[in-house]
């Protein structure tokens, strides 16, 4: 793959997925150094001029009224650095880290940070080289990521343990073995490097993706498990969805028509019921809500993703510097538990349709999807696990995005705990993969007891797929089996790329 | 005013604002007739020709397998929308149930419903006789709200009780009164009637226009605090705001430059502080964020005002009908409860902004803002109450979409609770009076104390008459007096329109 | 009745709800006044020695270092009252704001408090008089509802309303038409009327009340319910639950197997069912559990009814005063929230007991239990309205104790928000009036359907007596008819006196 | 150590700590065998007699309709076992398994359960060898946890992992090891291992354990705390708290005094304030809050230890079985639930107490407890990890004991999410470890800037103790170091033995 090239304004979600979880390079456009080098031109002047900037001749927070000599400047940024450094466990994976210097260093492009050029350079070489910090996922309030974007800059100055080559080491021997001398930080270096809401942005990032992937093999597996059901899929019809107008239900109904695409469900059947439950018959509307909340965050990150959130920030036309808000983000950190809230909705939804799944009055199959009639407890007693996961997943939509404090002698009494926001969804989302995985398991058994009933299915053109793959791993319930061992092997599954490599390609 | 002609397509949420508060009449557009008479001829076209329909020539819920008889259909309709006569107490304002109404009968015209024109016309008749049935506010699950909606069928054929005229009566003697004889419902009368969304419709209508009047209130309010305060509001210059490029910052940011055009602010002054606490520097940033999800929710809510929810709908292209789930809408229940969220962002925000106004430390003023020091309570003790307020509004951005049941059989297994999510963010609005109130008080006390200190202060184009509209109803502070009357003048000069008055007209 | 002899000590629950719904007078004990007399005389004579009294000759809140002389006591006094008059609407009903009186009184009689004689005559005298103040219900945190009480103080000096016979009229007309002379407060007067948590601990006791009778009631149409059932109640008998020895369960199924008595669930019945859903077979448990919440709460309201909430206090033994932190309930607060829990958790269990009875497959009788086969909806729609009712009881369970704030200066940093605490969960037991009185329904049309099977039935000792009640306001649903007068009617039912009146009295 | 006797009722939750924790031995009481033997006469003797008995000669949840040959019991419960054996991870700790097989087998002996001596002797022969199944954290809704126990009969038959002498292995080769024989599930075997709630009360159990240690290392950091801030200690005498008469208040005052015994507190000090912070004043209060709602799940826990859940139950006197409901444990988790929410208030009322140390206006110590003025950031930074710490306790807090389900065709809908309450509450416990930790480097370092200013300091005996282990481990902050260390070095204090060893001794 050639390097993603950052320029403070174009970065794509997908190039980020790249940069953070397949290891692609980065290289900063040529044109970012001019703009760096005018954004500290202007800053420097004004400084020397007199003009009293926050955090470059004053002090930060409750310090703001102190100044400071620009002598003691790489000391002040040592000591800022450490003292920031805070947070608590576990650690973010490597690709979040990744993800978190691939953002800050593209916000720090547009010139408003007043970054130096090595600044920039550091974040590219550690990328580049592999190199990871350690970064502790709690801690952070979320208007800037100070607490923990930290430790970013303690690895570069060599005081902390970095991820290298799968190893855990210690930054300045991993820097040396890279040919990279340790960070001396200096102007307004460590407070670029914290004055950000990179680690929110990173697991919103991974948020979307994950949500997107995950909502997709979802929605196959709904069409499969209506295929076990038999139902009427007429509420799917582009005429109808059409006359509603929404555009994540429209966009989701497109979805199951193309899986379902040849399937038998088309063809008429007098013993199909005239409705379905709503689980079924409004499955994909719910799917189309996680859409519209999923293009609402996606909206605001692309913005936060190529927008800085620097304070003060340097207007390279206007050759000032001003005070600025710009590191708030409470419309994400809204539309984080938005989006939360809806996957809480579709994880309801489909614990209902799976409930409907075990109940011959709907299915006309076997009591609990059974291999046959009293053939012991066939799906039964699997109902525990999914409805205490979903339990779960209703505790964890509940937003904290209005529990920030006064703090810093009530100076900074605003937050927006973004990465907790994200971290709860990232919850549900893993708790969701064992609830589609299960709805897999009951899909392909209830296809197959359909089978029994009328001979040969013709199924969806994708569901056909989705049913042999997931029949390559788990076979035909025929006697009562280790189900942990089952929602295990459901669960690798929706995590492998088997099931997702049968997607079509997303826009 | 002219009538509002509905057409089922293009009726915008200022027309229904008239149509709901002020009275203002509604008139069918011609061409809709057609479309009613093709849409009956295509259903019982095909019910004759033996396709089963769902609640026309088939039972709903449970019953759904079940055939009825078209001689039945009168009794039937009768008995349906009597044994759907349900919700509880309180009873729903006049005016939301006129928005009820315009919005049910703009959706019918679509043609998708197999309303009668007599339906449609009892709905006119009702908005442009001033007849007004009684609605319980609660006991809808929200995916339809077929137990509210079915008391406007109950007034329709007299058995209920409407408002005329500022008095409560007997529908049947006020249709009357009007010349209108009672409703005899025949065909799919009932079902249409019920088969909506219109009451959750109709309160997130309310919601979204009383959350715009009260947040530029808020804006003003804050505007005139940051002048008591004398902070610094460089932070909202057009350029900062559009390094960041956030739409509802961008356009908050604008709003509180205009409030502020003139200000004393905008003159230096070397004892102002670099910066503020984050609830003064950021509180635009917060309101953007209401903004951005007043915007997600009125893109919905546009789409639903006009658009069909019923269920099975007819395709006039198509000649067919079809089994829908257009009657959900998880987005917009969705988009209401992440606007509740930023609401008490916003609240908790205001109060932190206010317990900043009491500490000499931040103001450089009184404590408490005691009219001089030493001298009594200040408005050290209102703090109970609104911290108790936000306590409250805190409680209430708590989701409720993902709380649905297993109803009728375990077949009506969703549902979105959207007239009670929209409830609450009501209730969170009403909140937000008292403080915006309080907010006001602290603001004028500020600012005349400001003027003791500094003599007389240029305030902002909007912030100046804001402040002479307040003090005309309450005096500055010289002594201990009746907190409770005070908080209640406050609360009554944000629902009054005299502060609404100074604001400049909405796009 | 006598009137309730007021000692410090002794207050009983029972008695200050005779006090306060019953309009039952109140007498201050004799030796109360040697009480309040040594306690004046400790303090007034410590602070003439010069030791510094918080609130006495020393200010409140973040002015506690502020001085204050003797002579400014009476007007002190005035502009405290006056200062703390906040809060917001709704006024509390009368019998609530009697039951705060009472509860204030009381505690002030401990005699640690440094109250005068005539500020406690003050309170028995409105007591006795009828005169009620208004007190808004919103706007106290609960370390001490200072905001609230404060009306009360406010009225005995004659600013502000009061109820009186019935009318609303100005407390110093009322008091003048009573023979008392407006109240002029001194020494410590005001504080003393504010400082107790009499409003949170009021509302308290009236959940503790209005949690037994609904409870009761619930319990009643449970047993009905389950003859409507035909279950089987061996589970209740009393050697099983010795067996587990949880204390509500135990006192639950007592309760249980008295109102049976003598019902033919007791005769064998081959076709009875095994076992019958966890809804009715572990009904009582989760009364039980309600049952062991009320029994904490009770517990901690009766020690809070006669003690001290007073800060600074006078401890008369030790002839001494102290600063306390006795105004704290977490406690109380916590125990009212886990009693809004566990009625949340009835909640629930009734919906899904009204479920299981709707259908044919556990009750053998019609669908929806409607009055035949095929016989129109039944009870199917009202599900609606109960199961929406479910979801904001849901909503209401969640704690808002740890939602305090940082107010005065940051020195009142606690708060238990226990008036709202006591609020939600009076709201669910309102809620839970609808659930019980629908439940009713479903029990008496059960047993009329189970007769009709079975022909007549011998019922319990209690339970036939209520099915007789039910049956005399509302008759068989023998065909489709208006649900929401039905709901009415039956909530009507549950808060009028005839149902509790079949009760056996409580211990 | 002895073993612990097992009976079926004394089972104390020291023991249980042992056991669990510390690899103390168990050995079954003699009497039980007869016991066991008289319920298992009874039981088989009444199926013979052809009674119907659930899960011993009928199926299970919605198969309880379904009879059972007795010859084909062997391959039904290893069906059963199979089939129930569920859950997600992560997997239990050794000593919560530990736990919950001591809980299970001390119930089986009451000899409700029908259980056989073989399946008795295998629970104390693993215990006793140290053979621990695997068992999953999630995936049970708690009424009976059914789920997650099963995996502890999957470790008997040799059909799951084991851990043994530190290694993971599967049991069957484990127990080969031990000399034991794989073991051979009979009669009612399978029902009789997962029909308990042990999962859920060896949760509870650790969390006693746990909370009882952390609050009082929290009371001891508090009283540290109290001394660097040099407050008024007055409102914890024993008069004063005796006349309130809350139970937990009392007793943590009265450890408070125990702690400050010999403290320069109580000497009088002219420039002490006359009341501090309530988050100081009031802190005991709000740990005497924690103790209550401890009592409170403690007595329930008791009762659960030593009863049974089985259903059905063995009434040995009444020589019958019965249908029990005695699996129910609403109560128990509302009790967890409660405690959950006075943790949370604690965690707030640390951070606010954290906050006022920061602040020279409460202190008169430098800003942030810096090592002398414009030193440097002191401890300012920290507090965005301790609020966002506390953001999420606030998430924590939030109960899940009403979200249960309709399971097994309806019938299982009850459920009180028992084991997730207590995960939920143990995590709180663990943030607040961090909280104490932190505070406990506040006070250290703010008894060292006292000690500055006054000269040395007479701190309280335990205190004093405290101060001193504080001080080994992290030295005075003299310059800004790495604070994510120092918050590590915090936690592993509190989470070590060095600060728990000086307490005294728990009654």
């Amino acid at each position: 793959m050639e390097p993603v090239i950052l320029n403070g304004h174009d970065l794509k979600l997908e190039e980020l997925y790249d940069v953070a979880c397949r290891g692609r390079r980065v290289a900063i456009a040529e044109e970012c150094f001019d703009r760096l080098a005018e954004g500290r031109r202007i800053m420097t002047g004004l400084a020397k001029d007199g003009k009293a900037i926050y955090g470059f001749n004053r002090g930060v927070g409750w310090n703001k009224d102190r100044r400071m000599e620009e002598s003691a400047l790489v000391s002040y940024n040592k000591r800022l650095i450490r003292s920031h450094c805070l947070g608590v466990d576990p650690w973010h994976a490597d690709h979040q880290v990744r993800a978190m210097m691939c953002i800050r260093l593209n916000q720090m492009l547009i010139g408003a940070a007043c970054a130096t050029d090595e600044l920039a350079e550091m974040f590219e070489a550690f990328l580049n080289h592999g190199l990871t910090p350690h970064v502790p996922s709690r801690g952070s309030m979320g208007d800037d990521d100070i607490a923990t974007l930290s430790h970013i800059g303690m690895a570069f100055i060599g005081e902390a343990d970095v991820s290298w080559n799968g190893k855990v080491m210690n930054a300045a021997e991993a820097m040396e073995a890279c040919g990279i001398p340790p960070y001396v930080m200096d102007q307004k270096d460590a407070h670029t490097i914290i004055l950000s809401n990179a680690q929110g942005e990173a697991l919103a990032a991974e948020l979307v993706w994950e949500a997107e992937k995950l909502l997709s093999l979802s929605q196959l597996v709904y069409c499969l498990d209506y295929e076990g059901l038999n139902g009427n899929v007429e509420q799917m019809s582009e005429a109808v969805n059409r006359l509603r107008g929404l555009p994540g239900q429209m966009e989701a109904a497109a979805e199951c028509r193309k899986f379902l695409a040849g399937s038998y469900l088309y063809a008429p059947d007098k013993d199909r019921a005239l409705q379905d439950p709503l689980s079924f018959r409004d499955g994909f509307c719910v799917a189309g809500a996680v859409k519209d909340a999923l293009q609402f965050v996606k909206r605001f990150l692309a913005i936060q993703l190529n927008s800085t959130s620097d304070n003060p920030c340097i207007l390279l036309e206007e050759k000032e510097t001003s005070v600025t808000a710009n590191f708030e983000s409470p419309t994400l950190a809204a539309g984080v538990e938005m989006l939360a809230g809806t996957l809480a909705v579709l994880s309801k939804t489909i614990v209902f349709r799976m409930l409907k799944m075990t109940d011959p009055s709907f299915t006309h199959l076997t009591r609990y999807l059974a291999p046959w009639d009293d053939a012991g407890f066939g799906y039964a007693t699997i109902m525990n696990t999914y409805a205490n996961l979903d339990a779960e997943n209703r505790h964890l939509a509940q937003p904290s995005s209005m529990d920030f404090y006064q703090l810093e002698g009530g100076i900074e009494d605003r937050g927006t705990n973004l990465p907790m926001a994200a971290e709860k969804a990232l919850r549900i989302i893993d708790n969701l993969r064992y609830l589609v995985g299960i709805e897999a398991l009951y899909a392909a058994q209830a296809v197959d007891l359909r089978k029994q009933k009328l001979g040969e299915l013709q199924l969806g053109h994708y569901t056909e797929k989705a049913y042999q793959t997931i029949r390559k791993v788990i076979p035909f319930l025929h006697e009562d089996r280790n189900m942990h061992a089952e929602i295990r092997a459901a669960y690798e599954l929706i995590i492998s790329d088997e099931l997702t490599a049968l997607l079509p390609q997303q826009a």
